[in-house]
């Protein structure tokens, strides 16, 4: 069988199902990021990989500044989703020979336009060839007070879902220039208690099942989903890309975040709420290998 | 100009020069691992990525459950140079999804087993698509005392140079199933003073005048080398991928070293000194983009 005839999702639960662990590991695959501390510790700290590939995450055309600020800004997005904040990054790429190192330069460019904006690291990394694609991993580490790290797996029956932000139509550019939501997301851990919290980097239809699946719960949307310009309800659940939170809170705490709420260019949505009936529609979003 | 015009190092030179910096980036680009910490902490955490890549570190035809464990003791390699022990990896792979579901499935098997040997989470990771070859990189984490944390940076004019096992040959098997000297680089640490250490990851011909420069200093080679069988000198010096350990001592501790060193089956070899004058000669080792 190829990889292509399983989905996404089941290829990685069936690749870290019961995975090696060692002591301090706190939260482990499946969430946004890895959370390791000692059992003492009020603080932990959170790691996360993720990887750009030219010609499935952007276009060999596109401008290289851009692709290195969505390479980290990807992982950035994913610590603001587990409450905390960024660190140290290393950045590993492979690059064919013949890449024009003008291309290259403006990667690292942009790489260290969003280490300095989020006041990360640069702190190493590794450089090798490619055969192909060019192809840039990011690791990083962030920090989040235990007590405000929030998880894709706390979210309870009866539990209003928002989101942040317009969603869709992210490759009309966003997906290159979109801003991860560390302060929003700070704002939201230091203030309310999250039941749950992920980024959508796969599109709502896709995320949000996750969520409702890692909680034990299912889900009903309400519309109509906040859309970016121009965009249908459709591709606000399928599109992807908009690097954005998605949240629950219990029906009370919902009230008291959307009174206080500052960010006042920033739309906070109600868009369902999490159910005890588990047999939620399926809904479409991303899948990397279908 | 291409990539290709310029060496390796001339353009991790240029990607690493002045990077952001966090206040708690202890070690940055530059050394085997990054180390971060507080000012006052007595343990630092090392942070390291790495990859592989199908048609430049393995075959399409390799067997997969060497490849993922080579992936992850490239790693390990790089935190038993610093005398660390790791701690949590993460694994970003991209897979085309025309690929046998066998092969991914021994990729992790051997990423498992890897992890097992040495104590290591799996602490989650991304699964994305390629459009071409096989990518893998893992990141990973670890922790050594801050006293005990041996940098490429330490070595003086006078010191003796050493090096762990036989060097050489290493693409008839060996850089799939090397086991990464975490056990000796961290009874060396433990015990002596280490001036200077990395893993040899290029070829002594590569590495040894990398350590060289970052302690600001020469080096004359003194042979014969240790050679794995079958092999030259110049194979032993410019093969690569052997992950034994070079490091530098004074010459008082050198005599010790020897005569304490408990790894029955594994050779320790002095190869040579650091000398006070910087123009030694070049030598040979490994460069991914010439």
């Amino acid at each position: 069988m190829k990889l292509s005839g399983l989905g996404e999702d089941a290829l990685v639960a069936r690749w870290t199902r019961n995975p090696p662990r060692h002591a301090a590991l706190r939260v482990g695959p499946g969430d946004d990021c890895a959370a390791v501390g000692g059992p003492r510790d009020t603080v932990w700290t959170l790691l996360k990989t993720d990887a750009v590939v030219e010609g499935v995450h952007f276009t060999p055309d596109a401008d290289f500044t851009r692709v290195g600020w969505k390479a980290l800004a990807r992982a950035v997005s994913d610590i603001a989703a587990m409450g905390g904040e960024p660190e140290h990054a290393l950045v590993t790429v492979a690059f064919p020979p013949a890449l024009e190192l003008a291309k290259a330069d403006a990667l690292y460019a942009g790489l260290r336009r969003c280490a300095r904006k989020f006041g990360i690291s640069l702190a190493g990394g590794e450089t090798t060839r490619s055969p192909g694609p060019v192809f840039v991993s990011v690791a990083l580490t962030g920090r989040v007070e235990r007590a405000r790290c929030a998880l894709r797996s706390g979210g309870k029956p009866g539990d209003v879902l928002f989101v942040t932000g317009r969603l869709g139509g992210s490759l009309a550019g966003k997906h290159l220039d979109f801003t991860p939501r560390v302060r929003e997301a700070r704002w939201l851990v230091a203030h309310f208690r999250l039941h749950a919290m992920m980024d959508l980097s796969d599109g709502l239809g896709a995320d949000l099942p996750r969520l409702a699946r890692a909680s034990g719960c299912g889900f009903e949307l309400r519309g109509p989903l906040p859309c970016a310009p121009g965009c249908s309800q459709t591709q606000a659940l399928g599109d992807g890309e908009d690097f954005e939170l998605l949240f629950a809170v219990s029906p009370r705490q919902a009230a008291r975040v959307e009174r206080a709420w500052p960010f006042a260019r920033l739309p906070l949505t109600r868009v369902g709420i999490l159910t005890a009936n588990q047999r939620s529609t399926t809904l479409h979003g991303f899948d990397h290998f279908a």
